[in-house]
């Protein structure tokens, strides 16, 4: 707003800003973009009027925000509750994998709780160019206003660890990694789509060959990632870590190859 | 197990040992125990099947563990989420107090995102037997492991906090406390129960008292804690909190008494 004024020469009541932040879901069957409310906000009431037309004629719900802020603050609490909650229960994962209980049944027993419980999975970690991009925008100024968000920083910090643990645990059923083939399946950031973005599959990849792991991968949704490209699933490698496991995936063409799952899914 | 098998000198085999955590959410009119799914465990096959038996009787549904272990870390993940998300939100809350943003709008914003979000809602902490204590096990276990559980850590340090950021509160609204008159509304740990184990308040209220304010408190469903009874709402204050919102409570007793509002919900 502030350029907008400057280039223009137009003061602030002289113009109309409308915010209205995006709550895509990539392949939500349930929730698309018309049936999934929308938040609007404006630099003044005619803004937000207009903004309230303009998505009014192909989305169900319009949900009224009284400033640019709020509208904005809320879009951030969304993403960040998903960043804290996946980076807890990846946190919680690595627990129950070393008390030898399965984390799967655990979060699937606590979901049968009809009320204050939401399920979320543990993986390789967040991806995609929302959930671990824009609470980040909060921390920062967080940071900035002295008023830390330090659940979004230790989600962040969790986020970046993920990786790393997985190559410990190839290590922990491979011994040293030099020389092993490796083959990890799955590069997107979440299940069924094809968008890499932040996907922590591409530091997984990275951290397996700073080991000295050859490492190959698949993804038929991908099929080219930093210049590489998708290879076929076959038993040709000592050890194949299921990173985001398509529904297309017939792992049976593994053969004996020992998978290594990151989600606990098969 | 291990004193029961040393004490009677049988065998794990030949008894019976079964777990089945709690549920209950004091006050929730729509989940009571019997229509709230029951986790089940054993240390067998017979005596899960004897739980089953006994809670069956008069629960609807019964859901059925694994093990022991799965059982109780099923319910230490239910009560570890509630615990790192109303401490996540007390965070952004505060965040959101820096920022001249009402969090009760932002929260009431994201709540229209019908998936993936849950809402959660500031106050003085979290408190109860429950939350603020199971997880502490959970982290207690972790850290002995090796795998810290730094969200739960996070979570109780920053509930431990909560107090002290509402005694600043009150400062920058009246400058040194020393010999003012402070009134603290509602001291169990939610509003609607007469429940004070773990109750936030009180620390609220000790701390307030550290810093030179003469506190009085007022919850009719508590009326005497720590040797002290409950007041009548008056406009006798230089300041009343609102810790607990009761529903009982008339704040127009309060005539022009400023209200500090932990809760927003005024």
């Amino acid at each position: 707003m502030p350029i907008i004024k400057k280039v223009s020469g137009l003061d602030y009541e002289d113009f109309d800003v409308a915010f209205s932040p995006e709550r895509i879901d990539p392949v939500n069957s349930n929730w698309k973009l018309k049936n999934t409310p929308k938040i609007v906000s404006g630099s003044n009431r005619r803004s937000l009027n207009r903004a309230k037309a303009f998505y009014g004629k192909f989305i169900d719900v319009i949900i009224e925000c009284e400033s640019i802020e709020e509208a904005e603050t809320a879009k951030l609490l969304e993403n960040s509750f998903r960043f804290v909650n996946i980076s807890f229960i990846n946190e919680i994962s690595i627990l129950c994998h070393k008390l030898g209980i399965d984390v799967n049944h655990v979060i699937k027993a606590a979901s049968t709780k009809p009320y204050g419980f939401m399920p979320f999975y543990p993986g390789v970690g967040v991806g995609g160019h929302c959930i671990p991009v824009d609470p980040l925008y909060l921390s920062n100024t967080a940071r900035r206003v002295g008023a830390p968000t330090r659940f979004i920083d230790l989600a962040n910090q969790v986020n970046h660890e993920m990786p790393g643990y997985f190559v410990e645990l190839a290590e922990s059923v491979l011994g040293n990694l030099t020389s092993k083939k490796i083959l990890v399946i799955g590069v997107s950031y979440k299940p069924n789509i094809s968008d890499v973005r932040e996907s922590p599959v591409v530091a997984l990849i990275s951290q397996l060959k700073q080991k000295g792991a050859v490492v190959s991968w698949h993804d038929d949704l991908v099929k080219e990632l930093n210049g590489e490209k998708s290879v076929k699933l076959s038993s040709n490698f000592d050890l194949a870590i299921l990173a985001t496991p398509h529904e297309y995936l017939d792992l049976e063409m593994l053969g004996k190859v020992q998978i290594l799952d990151t989600r606990g899914t098969t």
